[in-house]
C-alpha cells in the first residue's frame, strides 16, 4: 500500500499523460499500467475544451486520482500559481512541484523547488517534490514536510535509467515518507532497479508514451514494478566476487 | 513461446533446484516462478533413493520438464558420461552440458564445451551448451548445432548481474536458435535486462534460493521475466543525453 | 594555467593534508604530486603549536598556497566563521566552503553552502564551493559569483570514482569558473577520467594519504592528471558499438 | 621492465601503427608515446615498396621491436602463414596471433587461435596472443605455453574501454605470463584502469591515431600508462559504501 499524506493507493506505478501517439493509445495504455495516480501539467488544463476531447472520459476521472504537476514553472511563484489554478479546478490538493532549472538538461532547480515547497505546504497542499538525487536537497524537502520525495533517475525523457543507485540508495535510507522515483526510466528493468533499491514507487511517461507499443510497454512496467517490489520483500542475495556453486554434491533432487 | 530442439514450453524461466533452505520451500519456489523446466545436476541422481524423500514428488515430474546438467564435469569424457547417466535414468534427451574450467570462477571451458557438445549431438541428445558470453564461440557451437546457447551473465551465484551487455546482445543478434541467460542473476531487475536485451529465456537457481524469501523472490522473477519479454517486444525509447519534456504545450488531459 | 580568481597555477592537482601515516610521508607526497595548492581543515589550526612541529616547514609556506576549508562546519554561520578564522590567521583570503549536511555520507547542505558563499563573496573573498553535483545548483553558485565550483564525485573518502559523469559533464558545459572535481577520487583512472571530461583540477586527499604507498600514489596522481588533461585538448575518439579494423589493407607501414 | 618471452622493453605501452593521418604524424606520435613496441599487420608488408616511403625509417628500425601480427588472417592456417612470411622478411620472431572470428565485431575465434598459437610455438616463434576475455581460454592459452596474452577490453577501435573488469582481473591473476590489454581502449582513463587492474601492458592504436590530436594523445597515453602501473604498485584505497572524514579534528598542519 502506498500511502502519500492522507491517500492511500495499491499501484506503485504513476504514470505521466504525455507523448502518446494518440488519445486511444493512451487510454488502453493507462489501462494497462494499472497505474490509479496520473500526472499532467496545469498548463495544459483547458477549460474551455470542447466535451467529447478529452483523453480521459468523465467516467474515468472517478477511477483515478489525476496529479497535476507545475511543469513549465521557472520559479516557486509560477508553480504556486500552477498549483492554486489547479485546485481551483476542482482537482485534488496533491501536487507535484516541478520547478526546473535548466531548459537543456530539465533538471530540477533546488532553491525554488523548496520555496515552492514550502510555500504550498503552509496552503494545505499535499506536496510531492520532484527534486535531483542531491541527498541532503531531500532531507530538507522532508523536514519542510513535503508528503513524498520524488528524486529523479536521469533526465527527463532521456531514458538512461538510474545513473547514481548510491545517492538514491541514500535518500531512500534516510526517508520517513515516501520515495518515487521520477524522470529517466527508460525500460522495465529501470523500474525493476528503483523497486529493488526499495523505493515506495515510480513515475514514468516517456519511456511508455514513445515505446514502439504503449500499451505493451505499460503491461510490462506495471509487471516490472511489481517484480521489483517483491524483490525487494524478498531480500536479494549479495553480490559476490568469486563464485559458488549451484549444484552442492549433496542430494536433494534424485 | 520457447522452442529448444522438439520441445515447446510457455515459461521462459528455468530454475536450478539447489540450495534451498528445505523442500517445502523449494517445492513452493517452483510452483510461484511458473517454470516448467527444472535443472539439477546429474551428479545428485540417486536412483536407491527411499520414495517419499524427493524434492519433487511422483506427480510433479509430469508436470515439469527435468533438464539434467553436467555440473562437476572437468572435461568433455565426464561431462558426456553424465548426459548418458541422465538419459538411462529415463530423464529426457535433453542435457545442458556444463563443464568447468576454474573452481574459483565455476567459469566454463570452451575448448571441452565444444568436445562434449559435439559427441552428444551426435548420440542424439538435445544440448543445451552453457557458456562464457565469449561471441565466436557461441557461434561455433551454434555451428555444431547445439539447440540452445546459455551464456553466462557473470560467474555462477556471484549474483552480479549482467557485466558485458554488449557481449550478450551480440550473441543474440547472430542466433538462430534461442539464448538462455544463464548464470549470475541477482535480482529481478538483472532478469529483466537480460530479457530486454533479446535473450529467449533465462535460468537462475541462487537469486531465488538463497533470497530472503525463496518463494516471493521466485515469484518477482516470473514477473521480472515476463515484463522484460514484454519490454522487449513492445520495443524502448532510445537513451539520450540531454532530456526530452514529457509534457508538452499542446492540450491532451484537461 | 588554472586560474582561481586572481591566482594563478600551473598544476591542476590538488592536495589535501589530512590522514598521512606520518609528517615525512605526507611531506613527500605532497612534492611527489606536484600540487601547488594544499587544503587543510580551519578546525587543525594552532596557532599555540611549538615550533617545528608542523607538517609544512616555514621553508614550505612560500611554495604552496593553503586553501583552508571549513570541513566541520555544520551551516553557514559556522562555516563564515571558520573562514574569517583562517583569514585572520594570515592565511590566503581563498576559502574552500564546505558544509556537510549528513554526517554518514558527508555529503554538503545545499542551502547552508549557497548562504555561506554568498556571505563570504560579499566579504571579499575569493570562494570555491564544494558541492554535489547538481547541476542547477552549480549554476546558482556560478550566479552568486563563486569562482570555482568543486563537485563531489562520489562520497568523501569513499574512493568509488566519479559515479554520475553526466552531470559532471553537463556542469562542466554550463560553467565558465574553473570546475575542481572534489571527492570521491579512488585510483589515477578516477582523476583521469575527471579531466578528460573537461574538469579543470581535481581535489583529493584520501586515495593518496590512505594508499599503499603514499608517495608513489602521489606521483600516479600527478601524471594522471597530467593525462587527463592531455586527453581532454587531444579530443578522444567517439565510442562505437561495433568493431573497425585497425590495421586497413592499404600499405603504411612496409 | 615488461618481459615477453626473451625480450626485455622499458616502456608498457604498445602502439600499433595503422588509420594515421599521415606518416609525419605517425612519427611524431609514436615518438611522444614512449612505445618501444610498434605492432602492424603482415598484410600490409611489401617488400617491392620504393626506399624512402616507409613510415618508419630505416634508423628507426634499430630503436622499435617491430611486432607483426596476423590480422586478417580467417582460420589458424593463414595465421601460421603470416607468421612465417613476417620472419622470413627479417623482422623478430615474436607474432601477435589474431584470428578473427566475426567481421562485424572482429572479436577472435577462439579454436583458431589456439590452433594458431600451437603450431606456431612449435616451430619457435615468441606468441603473444589475442584473445577475448573467456578466463579459461586464457588460461588454455598459457597452458600451450604463449609468451603473452592479450585479452581484449571492447571490439576494436571501438573506444568502449574496460566492459568487464572482473574477466580482467580473474586473467590476471591467474597468469604467469604478462597479459597485455588490448583493443578497446579509448581514453587515457582506460589505459590507466587497465594497470591499475594489474595488466603488464596496454597496447591500443585507433585511440591514438584517430584522435583529434594524435601527438598529444600519444603522450597523454604514455603517461596513462606510467600512471596507472604507479597506482597499482602503490596499492589504492579500497571501495567504501558511506564516507569517511578526510579532515580529522586532531592536527596535523598548523
Amino acid at each position: 500500500m502506498l500511502k502519500i499524506g492522507t491517500y492511500e493507493f495499491e499501484s506503485r506505478l504513476l504514470l505521466g499523460t504525455g507523448k502518446y501517439p494518440d488519445q486511444e493509445i493512451q487510454r488502453k495504455a493507462v489501462k494497462a499500467s494499472g497505474a490509479e495516480i496520473l500526472t499532467f501539467s496545469v498548463r495544459r488544463l483547458n477549460v474551455f475544451d470542447p466535451p467529447g476531447e478529452n483523453a480521459l472520459e468523465e467516467s474515468d476521472l472517478g477511477r483515478f486520482t489525476l496529479l497535476p504537476n507545475t511543469a513549465g514553472a521557472k520559479d516557486a511563484t509560477e508553480a504556486v500559481r500552477h498549483a492554486q489554478l489547479a485546485k481551483a479546478s476542482g482537482l485534488c490538493d496533491m501536487v507535484k512541484v516541478e520547478v526546473i532549472g535548466c531548459e537543456k538538461t530539465l533538471l530540477p532547480d533546488p532553491v525554488e523547488t523548496l520555496k515552492a515547497s514550502e510555500e504550498l505546504l503552509s496552503q494545505g497542499f499535499t506536496v510531492l517534490a520532484y527534486t535531483s538525487d542531491d541527498v541532503v536537497l531531500a532531507r530538507r524537502l522532508e523536514e519542510l514536510g513535503v508528503h513524498a520525495i520524488m528524486p529523479g533517475a536521469s533526465p527527463i525523457g532521456s531514458g538512461q535509467g538510474i545513473i547514481n543507485p548510491l545517492n538514491l540508495s541514500f535518500i531512500i535510507e534516510q526517508a520517513r515518507v515516501p520515495v518515487i522515483v521520477d524522470a529517466g526510466i527508460g525500460s522495465p528493468a529501470d523500474a525493476a532497479k528503483a523497486m529493488e533499491l526499495g523505493a515506495d514507487a515510480v513515475l514514468l511517461n516517456t519511456a511508455v508514451a514513445q515505446a514502439g507499443d504503449p500499451v505493451k510497454m505499460a503491461e510490462a512496467m506495471k509487471l516490472a514494478v511489481l517484480s521489483g517490489r517483491l524483490g525487494y520483500e524478498a531480500g536479494r542475495i549479495p553480490e559476490k566476487t568469486y563464485a559458488t556453486a549451484s549444484s552442492p554434491s549433496e542430494g536433494l533432487m534424485k
